[in-house]
């Protein structure tokens, strides 16, 4: 459904430089995009891209508009309104209300009237669906659990008993909410099994990647805030917090009772010991392990970068001397009255 | 149920001191619990919360029970005193035996009378499910595998041709048992798919968590030992074995053929090189690399922690240099006649 | 069904040295076989248990031939030839094509009269399935997906829409394939839905492990090229482009838009930052984090392996100083006149 330019400005508040009837229909790449597409520019490592661009029109800052060979519409976050033109004219597509007839409702299920059940999925007794919210194929609602209203299991997603999903938000394939937490009690050798008597709560638009795992509490529950979006392959340990706005790349592991603040940034593979504490606006990049808290928002890191093998295991087993290297260091330091350091430091 | 504390002291060989009639029903924090719960203190960083409980009782050890502010079951193991208590309170539902209407068993198939087929499970031609087993949701057993008495696949598990599993076993939803494990030949460029003919066969009273994986053996099995604890997201080469009681925390990646020793304990995300050993009682860090075999019981460790960014990269910087640091090192020690390690360091 | 010696020489072009009717009809391994077993040898270190073999017959390279105890099949690439021997012997079961009578087939799907479609599998209106594909119990192939003749979704895979599978591919458990990529647009302390309106496609000869997950691009398609092989639990983030025959072990997770070449080795649990390249013929080993672009073929690393926990702990203290640490050295240089590198490291 094509639309006019002068439709995409008034509604997203953009300046339009060009013909305001002009129409597009489909995003694209700066780089890929034809007649009847719209393309953004907010990296500026692509405004090389720019110039050469057939498409339609372009998403730009306004600082940049005037170099955009096409029609622009200036906006000062191009990345966000692109973005929401894209949820525009590429929308999730509708669907009709009801149940596919290989789904099974049980008996004291409460599957709002508007909401679809898709083939193969399972909804146990005393679960409730909400309005509008979208069961897709092979996905299971176990007893007690609730989706809330417009909210989406895209497909053969487990929600286990009792865990409640907020409003809004998108569960893709193979996640599992509600798993339970790890909890054995070592006893003579062997272990007892902990049950796992809390749930999982997760706010409003929430969104959890494909094959993601989210434990229930051990006594109270696991609990993710609003507007939190993890990635694909995340595993995320009983009894942990997560604050509101707090985004999570893919394969990061964050075990049992941490607690992270809002709008914080975890890199892909970032590993989260347990039992510690994440203050808000903390960024830690890729691979990064928190091994005790952070109290003061930052960046933080500890993933060293790959390095050629032969010379990277050189360095390797000088690491493994270390602590003697530093304390040579120390005693020519002392054997040569060299300038020190004020710190003491063997 | 609510059940009395003079029968859980005399079930679990607890000393009670408070009113044996005081009835219990379910399990909760410290912090959070109420009149009716029951709660533990096995983590002395918890003990703060003692002194304010609201709980009916606590699990406790015999050294704190005197602090305790309401009655007491002293044990020399509250945790797993705690974890048996809360398997009395907070029983896994029973279920009639029986199938779904939506399950699929086929011909074939060899289903004990006891067992429980969840809607849209499938249970092909050639498989065992054993006394009182439970085969969840959306759960498949492929042909020639067996799933022992009492064991239980909570939901949308896949056990594939051939795969053993014990006794009261659980594996909880999206573990994959079974799946081929990466064998490819290199050949003139392409690869040539090496066939994995061996199976999975995992002892009794395993647990293998969320959307773990174990791969079937190249040509004799992968095999797990009885009592083995798998987290969620963990993955298990083919051929490896793992010994009895050893416990693998979440995002473990195990190589293929590697041999893990019994009562280990792998920290989350754990990574272990093919083709090696770990002796029985070792226990490794979170994010720890296993490169070459261990031999000695104790604790090991390879992981970094974070620091600021800035400061983390200006060492890792360094790192670069440092066997050409250590040869400086060298030189100036030589130099100075500096008093020397009776190591030769380059 | 038993295969003579003779007929394996001539098939698979090996120099038999040994009775050529001789039957086997299974592999197995040199220190486990038997009689009517056949083993190989294609590496050093498992030369001890030839001597003591029970197998009929030893796939073997020809200047080892003449220690072999039994019949040898004399081949310069022992591990190749002895995975076609094994694909051979223990071949795929065959299956009759049709449908499970619990599958779903929406109208509007294409299904070739050859394909199978199993239990409580679900194939959209718009998806199309080739000539002789398998699609396992459970899995879903959504709206406008294809699946390519003779490959084989092995049990609960999820095809998302619009997703393309080459020719005889093979696809494990719980894999997911063109889930949304990961995109949120930064707005105002909380983010926007990126569309991703792109799709994957995947060339002819790939595997794709069990539980790995490749999202499908934000605007073009992630591609991942023929012959790949991809091992469980790989997270593959939208956009990515993998060239040909390129191998990447389990674990392992590739952010968005990183482009890596043909015949790279990626070890397991390595992890690639996204947007950035890697050339044709690159090896990582495992655990390797990769943050920037590499253009020379060669063998990287960055992992530290395991050592003993406490001097593991003292040699990372020593890190977090390392900076520090070379401009002491420095310092001593210059106060002591001492030999200087010619680099100039501060």
């Amino acid at each position: 459904m094509p639309v006019r330019l002068a439709e995409l400005a008034v509604r997203f508040g953009c300046k339009l430089r060009g013909d305001p009837d002009a129409l597009v229909e489909r995003v694209a790449s700066l780089q890929e995009a034809g007649p009847g597409s719209i393309a953004f520019l907010a990296n500026r490592r692509y405004r090389r891209y720019l110039a050469q661009t057939r498409a339609t029109a372009v998403v730009i800052e306004p600082a940049l508009a005037d170099e955009c060979p096409v029609a622009a519409l200036a906006t000062s976050n191009p990345y966000a309104t692109y973005a929401r033109i894209a949820q525009l004219l590429h929308p999730e597509p509708a669907f009709e209300p009801g149940r596919h007839p290989s789904a099974v409702v049980e008996p004291g299920a409460s599957v709002d009237a508007t909401a679809w059940i898709g083939a193969h999925a399972y909804v146990a007794s005393g679960a409730e669906i909400g309005r509008g919210a979208f069961i897709g194929p092979g996905s299971i609602v176990m007893a007690g659990a609730r989706v809330g209203d417009s909210s989406r299991l895209v497909a053969r997603v487990t929600i286990c008993k009792g865990v409640r999903i907020g409003q809004r938000c998108i569960v893709h394939p193979g996640a599992v909410v509600g798993g339970d937490g790890f909890g054995h009690a070592p006893d003579g050798g062997a272990f007892v099994k902990v049950p796992q008597v809390g749930a999982v709560v997760i706010g409003d638009d929430v969104e959890v990647g494909a094959n993601s795992t989210i434990d229930r509490g051990a006594i109270g529950d696991t609990v993710i805030g609003d507007g939190v979006k993890i990635d694909n392959q995340v595993q995320i340990g009983h009894n942990v917090r997560i604050g509101e706005h707090t985004v999570i790349a893919g394969c990061v592991g964050i075990s049992g009772s941490a607690v992270i603040g809002r709008r914080c940034m975890l890199g892909g593979m970032v590993g989260v010991v347990g039992h510690l504490e994440i203050c808000d606006d903390v960024l830690v990049t890729g691979r990064t392990m928190i091994s005790s808290s952070i109290r003061q928002p930052g960046i933080y890191s500890s993933a060293l970068a790959a390095d050629e093998a032969k010379r990277f295991r050189r360095n390797a087993a000088r690491f493994q001397q270390l602590d003697e290297l530093a304390k040579r260091v120390r005693r020519l330091e002392r054997a040569g009255d060299a300038p020190e350091q004020g710190e003491d430091d063997d």
